[in-house]
């Protein structure tokens, strides 16, 4: 298995060049990487889960509008934006839920339409500067994150996590990772234990992989160790990270946080949530008016290719829960650090220019 | 699919009949009894999990000596007696870690020793009898417990449990299933939320299969999934079994047993553990000294079958833990509620002849 490259990047030029991924459905079996040298071939990775994360998906459908527009480049420019349209409307239908996924196709059409003069191949390298610029974003995104969140972790010889929030998720380190990364740079020491997530094993499947590949010392555990792990006195810090935030705080994340949450809070452990600022939805007061998406019963019953529960058995599978913001100690964004998390220091930390 | 029967049952007489087992290795995709002719076969239904449960095991031991004796039975005593003992020894092999299959081994072989003057026949008819008290004995500690629980969740709308303690692991039905049994039969509407209980997954497998067998609305969930459910009102309480109960009232359970006491006592519901007298373990002053068997790497890694996990990733995979006396509402046992869990009550209720 070679060392692992960003989850999403760019090879070569505009005129030729290719979107390049790591497959992630072969994880944590096989370490395949996957060229994307047609939008058809982007559009099924999106589709197919081979590239996850919503900062990921963003940066993928960007570099998929360039490989999509390379058909055009020696074509007249209403051709080529023609021909950016069918693109974009195309990519905006592999994954219709994905948030970042049609803020990035947005953002490309926006460019085009702003750069009206320029030549078919111009615009093209135009079109690649942008998808970059979304991809660096991402990244000094990760960094700043890791970097407000290094000093409260700062000390612990063990750290609990929940999901995958890393390198695979976005073009960079990743949210609650690149903190955890950042800590296990300074102390070589540290202990990252990883919640197998069940239902679809995003910890077993990703975190554990990426920590490994990092050389990070990690522990896979199952979903229902972690207060025992608390307990033991095995960590002194939770980070994870957020789907979507109110304004108040709540923080929707993966199924399990809102137990880690009251879980930690009982055993007087800090608990952090990582995200950036694009997370943060200032329309929704509080997290009871966040929607929580419930998913199929085969994910529980049958998630292993295998039946592990009687046919016809009856579920209850929400996809996320709502850690209360009075359970968390610290809120971790790239314009720096919300503590005490309430409405104002959220507020404010949002309005700033960041540090 | 028929109606099961019990778990472990007798069928025929002392001289020909035989035990009679659900497979539970085949369970919840497929139904199949397994009849066990030989001794040989009981050896081999106890080693390879067809039966498990700590009473279940007591049971079908018991009924093993009887069928392992038949060939002995037109011999004179003395060779019947040597063919007992080693009867006894192979048995008792079989799972060296089962504290219930050394106990009822324990019996029979003492029921043989207080009978000496008895032919062989007449001896292989009493050891059919002492099996039977043995599976009657714990058919009566179901339903007392049973009986004994009723009270504290009636007026329950849905009840929260944790791996498997009912007909499966005994041979009546069972210990915290008793009480939801008791309490569904009173109350149709009652709504179990059984957690699947990772990593051997005996809620999926083995509590929703029985609950669906006998017709009471079960709602499988993943453990991660049981503080949101709390959170959500849907569960007025939890029960639970235990494996050892300390002087003090801690009680040694399956993996996930501790976050559970924890999550309920934040969310004010009441948490009980239902465990026959036998569990109880005086000579232990408080869960601390309560060993925790650490299992195999694989069963969180390649648990269904399938790699699920980087090769070569470490795990913790505690197969137990404790939930303290002081987040127990309240113990259901045979011989009566222990409300509150002190060390005083529950000497009193051990000592009492029971109700």
């Amino acid at each position: 298995m070679t060392n692992p490259r960003s989850a999403v990047a760019w090879t070569g030029g505009a005129a030729t060049g290719h979107l390049q991924l790591i497959d992630q459905t072969l994880l944590p079996v096989e370490y395949r990487e996957h060229s994307c040298t047609t939008v058809e071939i982007v559009w099924e990775a999106i589709k197919l889960l081979r590239v996850r994360g919503a900062p990921a998906i963003g940066v993928a459908a960007a570099y998929g509008v360039v490989v999509g527009c390379q058909t055009a480049q020696q074509m007249p420019r209403e051709q080529f934006d023609e021909r950016l349209r069918i693109v974009l409307d195309y990519l905006a239908g592999s994954r219709p839920t994905a948030v970042n996924l049609f803020w990035a196709l947005d953002r490309m059409g926006r460019t085009a339409k702003a750069c009206a003069r320029l030549t078919s191949a111009e615009m093209l390298e135009r079109l690649l500067v942008e998808a970059k610029d979304i991809e660096r974003e991402d990244r000094e995104m990760c960094s700043a994150i890791g970097r407000h969140g290094l000093p409260l972790v700062r000390g612990c010889s063990g750290i609990l996590t929940h999901c995958n929030t890393g390198g695979l998720a976005t073009a960079g380190d990743g949210t609650a990772l690149a903190v955890i990364f950042a800590a296990a740079l300074e102390n070589p020491g540290l202990q990252v234990y990883a919640d197998e997530t069940r239902p679809l094993l995003q910890g077993a499947r990703l975190t554990a992989w990426e920590l490994m590949q990092r050389h990070v010392a990690v522990t896979l555990i199952c979903d229902s160790m972690a207060g025992w792990v608390m307990k033991e006195d095995r960590v002194q810090a939770v980070i994870v990270g957020a789907d979507r935030i109110a304004a108040n705080g709540d923080s929707a994340n993966k199924i399990g946080t809102y137990s880690l949450s009251m879980l930690a809070r009982a055993h007087d452990i800090p608990f952090y949530v990582a995200a950036p600022s694009s997370t943060f939805d200032l329309t929704i007061q509080s997290g009871s008016q966040i929607p929580i998406e419930e998913r199929a019963s085969t994910e529980i019953t049958h998630a292993f290719g295998r039946q592990t529960a009687p046919a016809g058995c009856h579920t209850y599978n929400p996809a996320f829960d709502v850690a209360p913001a009075t359970h968390i100690t610290a809120l971790i964004t790239e314009r720096g650090v919300i503590q005490p998390v309430t409405m104002s220091n959220i507020r404010a930390t949002l309005q700033s220019p960041g540090k």
